[in-house]
C-alpha cells in the first residue's frame, strides 16, 4: 500500500475531527497539527513492539489499542486529561493489515478522548517485528499542580486500584482499561492529599521503588493486603508481573480499604510510606510478609533490556 | 545495555533541563513531562529507519541530528517556535551506540532549542534496522494564526528558501538546517500575506502539489527560475529528487527576487499560484519549461511506499 492510499484512508478517518473534537483546530494532513492546549500541558511517548509487547498472531485490534493504552496510561499516572495523540507505524515490507491497523489506532484513540492528529508510516524489510509508537498529549488546569512520583512522604497510605498479577500470562496486557476517570477522581477527591502517582507497567516492586527513590522514601507494602487477580499464584505475581496498568499511589490521609471509585474499580490500601532509615542511604519498595519477613523487592519487576 | 542504565545516562543529560529551558516544568524520568504551552500548539512526529532515510554505517551524529531535524523542520513549515521534543529508538539487539546515540539526539534537539523531554527505548532482533521517532511540539501564540497548505489564493507569488535538488546524492539530507529562522522572519515580515507553507521532503513537484490540492489552486513553477545546488543536472532534480529540507511557501505580495533572510538564506520567487482552469478539476504542481512546455509534476517526488 502506497503512503498516499493510507494518507487518503487516514483523512476518511478523520474528516470531522474538530467538530467531535474541538480543541483539535488542525487536524491530520498538514506539516503539523494545531491543538487547543491549557497553559500546562503532559507528554509521553510509548512503543509497542511484535515478539517483545505482543506476540506474532495477536488481533490487529488488541496491538492498537495496546499501543494507545499504554500512552493514556501515562497519562491517568499524571492524573490529567487526553487531549490527543500522535502514532507511528514501522510496517514490515509487505504489511497487508496497514488499513486495519490505522483504524483500530484512531477507534481506540477516539474511544479514550484522545484523537490521533498525525503520525507517519514507514516500512522496514520483511521480516522485522511490527513496531507502533503513540505519543500522547494531555491536558492541565492552572489549578491542577501535576501528580508526579516525587511527593510521597513518610506516614502516607500506599493504594492501588485493581487488582494485580498475571496480565502476559492472562492476555490483560492487551485489554487493560486505563485508569484515567479513576485518576481524575483521585485528584478532585484528594486534591494535595494525593501526594505521587505512577502506573504499574514494569511490576509493584520495581515501580514502587521508583516513588521511593524519586520521593526519598521507603514504600512499605504489606504482602497479605495485596489484591490478586485470579490464577496468580501469590504476592510475588502482583509484585514483579509487570503490565498490569494500574495505578499505584500515595495519599497523605485515609481512603479507607476497600473502596471503589465512582467507576466502580477496587482501590486497595496496600501498604504505608516510610522514611529511609539508618539502615538504607536510597530509597526502596520493601515487601512485608505476614511471617515477619522483609524483602527488598525493588528489583523484582522487568527492567527491560 | 539496561534500559535503567541509560536512563540514568538520561538524566544526567537532562539534569538542569528547567534551568535552560523554562519551559519545561518537568522533564524526563516521571511518566510524563509536564510543558507550559501556549494556547494554541502545534504537533508533528517522524520516523528515520536505517537503511530508508540514512545508510548503515551513518555517523551516529548525523543518524541523530536528521532524526530531529526532519520534525524541527514540520515546526517551522507552521512558522512557529520549538518547545520541545520526545524521542523514541527501536535498537537491534546488541547495539552499541546507545549512549552516543541518546547524547546526540539531546544534542540537537537542545541546539534547536527543542529539549527532549521524554522518551522510550525498545530492542528489536539484531539485524533489523535502527529505527527513531522524534515528536516535536511547537507553540503559537494567540495572534499567530498558523500557516497551513491550504491558503495559496490565485495571483500568490511562490517562493522557495535555499537551493534545491541533489540532497541525497551530496549527503545534504543528514545535515540539513531547519529553516525555524527564516519561517518566523516570514511571518513577521509578511503576517498574513504568508499564504501557505510546506516544507519540502518529497520533492518540490509532490509537496507544490500539496499546497495546490489543500488550496485548491495550481502551483506553477518556472524550471528556468529554480536556484539548483551545485552538481545537479536540472530542474527535474529540484521537482523530484526530495530530502531539500526547504521552505515553499506563497505570498499576496511580491517579496521582491532575489532575496535573502536576515539568517543570510537566499529566498526564491519561482513561480506564481494560478486558478484552476476548466481543464482540471483538482489543484497540481506544473512546471513551465523555457520552450513553453509545460508538465504536471505532481507526482514527480517521492512517495513513500
Amino acid at each position: 500500500m502506497l503512503e498516499s492510499d493510507l494518507h487518503a484512508h487516514i483523512r476518511e478517518l478523520t474528516a470531522g475531527m474538530s467538530g467531535s473534537f474541538p480543541r483539535v483546530l488542525l487536524g491530520p494532513g498538514d506539516d503539523c497539527a494545531v491543538i487547543r492546549t491549557d497553559s500546562r500541558s503532559v507528554l509521553t511517548v510509548d512503543q509497542v513492539v511484535e515478539g517483545r509487547h505482543f506476540s506474532p498472531g495477536t488481533p490487529i485490534d488488541l496491538v492498537a489499542r495496546k499501543a494507545v493504552a499504554r500512552s493514556i496510561s501515562d497519562l491517568a499516572a499524571m492524573a490529567c486529561r487526553p487531549v490527543c495523540a500522535l502514532a507511528t507505524g514501522l510496517l514490515p515490507s509487505g504489511y497487508r493489515h496497514a488499513r486495519e491497523l490505522t483504524e483500530r489506532l484512531h477507534h481506540w484513540a477516539n474511544h479514550w478522548s484522545c484523537p490521533i492528529v498525525g503520525g507517519d508510516i514507514a516500512t522496514s524489510p520483511a521480516g522485522t517485528p511490527l513496531s507502533l509508537t503513540v505519543t500522547a498529549l494531555g491536558g492541565l488546569r492552572e489549578d491542577e499542580p501535576p501528580v508526579t512520583r516525587a511527593g510521597a512522604r513518610a506516614g502516607d497510605e500506599v493504594y492501588v486500584t485493581g487488582a494485580l498479577g498475571g496480565s502476559l500470562a492472562s492476555g490483560r496486557h492487551l485489554a487493560f482499561e486505563p485508569r484515567v476517570a479513576d485518576a481524575l477522581w483521585l485528584r478532585a477527591t484528594l486534591g494535595t492529599d494525593l501526594t505521587s502517582m505512577i502506573d504499574l507497567s514494569d511490576g509493584l516492586g520495581r515501580d514502587g521503588a521508583r516513588i521511593a527513590v524519586a520521593s526519598g522514601v521507603i514504600v512499605r507494602v504489606d504482602a497479605a493486603s495485596l489484591p490478586l487477580h485470579a490464577g496468580t499464584a501469590g504476592w510475588q505475581d502482583a509484585v514483579g508481573d509487570g503490565e498490569d496498568y494500574e495505578l499505584l499511589f500515595t495519599v497523605r490521609r485515609s481512603l479507607g480499604s476497600p473502596a471503589r471509585s465512582p467507576c466502580g474499580t477496587p482501590v486497595t490500601r496496600v501498604g504505608r510510606v516510610v522514611a529511609v532509615g539508618s539502615d538504607r542511604s536510597t530509597g526502596a519498595c520493601v515487601v512485608h510478609l505476614p511471617d515477619g519477613t522483609v524483602i527488598d523487592a525493588s528489583e523484582m519487576g522487568w527492567d527491560h533490556a
